[in-house]
């Protein structure tokens, strides 16, 4: 994630202007922006493998919107509750979970499908960090 | 949903091309149809609203993108599984329930909230029939 | 678009809280919400065909990425000027005729290129009628 | 831009297969990957800026998603044509050139604004430097 919006939403979040979240407790900063990198890095990726014409392409342009609408709600936290952040958690893994077993089978042939199914695997393992932090707090 | 788009997919559904989803019984095409026009609906609603600088606002453009994933996710159902769609449902519908939650208090002295309100409660609606349909099938 | 969307969207803008945009005449709605319907079609037609894993499926998700923007533009009117609605309806037009030069080819052998294509046509014509107002206003 | 999807897109595009462009000459693929950065970059720094509440908030979203369908067919190239680029670059600037506009006057009360309007700034270059590239090609 670009340094420049992190420092900015961190900012925002001191002076108790951003990333409020009604019922949550404080969250490590560093852990949801892993989090968020990792979406926007799964997007990249599951778009430039959607463009292969391969039978995962679907699967990867399914994973890329989802990681793209689960990096915004992150960015936008004000809109969120612990529950839906815990459902959104939930369907992003589920969608690299899926994209992942789509990319696997032909990532030997493929650099792209190799590329994709680890950048899903990196996505899932924030969003299950995400998901332990927020069951610990 | 444009009827011409449906008519393009329920053919395609037939031949075996399009909508298939392993795993997944026969659709009720109208079920999924009714779905995918709420999630449509839901997300111009939610896009409206979210331009009146109300504190809904973060919750409604969170929702918009999520509706928007869903429909699309519909609309590539041979990248989905059983699995993914309930995650996706159960994330759309928490989604929806907390932006009418936002904006149910503002119903009564904004009209587009209220629109939007009611635009969520239908697209939950939606989304809850898609899940009972599968469950059952 | 749904009709609750465009009354709420309507009744804002007559009170002046929504749909204003600085130095523009007041636009005729039923030109507005011609082209956001036709937007969210081609949105639709071009997900359902960019599955289709043939050559136009690049064209068709940059086309449903491109309405769908143009669309959310147009609902977040608030956001935009004279200038930036021109070079935003051009975009559009230009990646609709490109996704049409795609599908046409297969129109013969594919009833979801045929339709895409049509859905792609729709769009040019409503995204001109809305320049030409603009350029008359 | 994510290191491995950058690697993937141009080992894909030395081998045929990804990043054609009919009638394009070669790329230099530095400014397109500063190019797609840039834009990412700014749909953060857009998507955290509108949930202000201020009056840039509209704008910022609008151009948060154009940015993001930049990138997109960015990352999507076999399906642009140089016409098309144009024309989405020119949309892209617009609509970054429209939202610093209206952050600028928010800059020195918040440092969320400030940032946006650097972003979008970023952004513009970015996209100028492509144009400029086409132009030579």
């Amino acid at each position: 994630m670009d340094a420049m919006v992190m420092k900015a939403m961190t900012e925002g979040m001191q002076s108790g202007e951003m990333m409020s979240m009604e019922g949550m407790p404080a969250m490590d900063m560093a852990v949801m922006q892993a989090c968020m990198d990792a979406c926007a890095a799964c997007e990249q990726a599951c778009t430039v493998c959607s463009t292969q014409m391969m039978d995962c392409a679907p699967a990867c342009m399914n994973c890329a919107d989802m990681c793209n609408t689960m990096m915004r709600s992150m960015m936008r936290m004000q809109g969120m509750t612990p529950a839906t952040m815990m459902a959104m958690l939930d369907a992003c893994i589920a969608m690299c979970q899926n994209c992942m077993d789509m990319c696997m089978p032909h990532a030997d042939m493929s650099p792209v499908c190799k590329m994709c199914a680890e950048s899903c695997q990196a996505c899932m393992d924030a969003c299950m960090k995400m998901r332990e932090m927020m069951m610990a707090g």
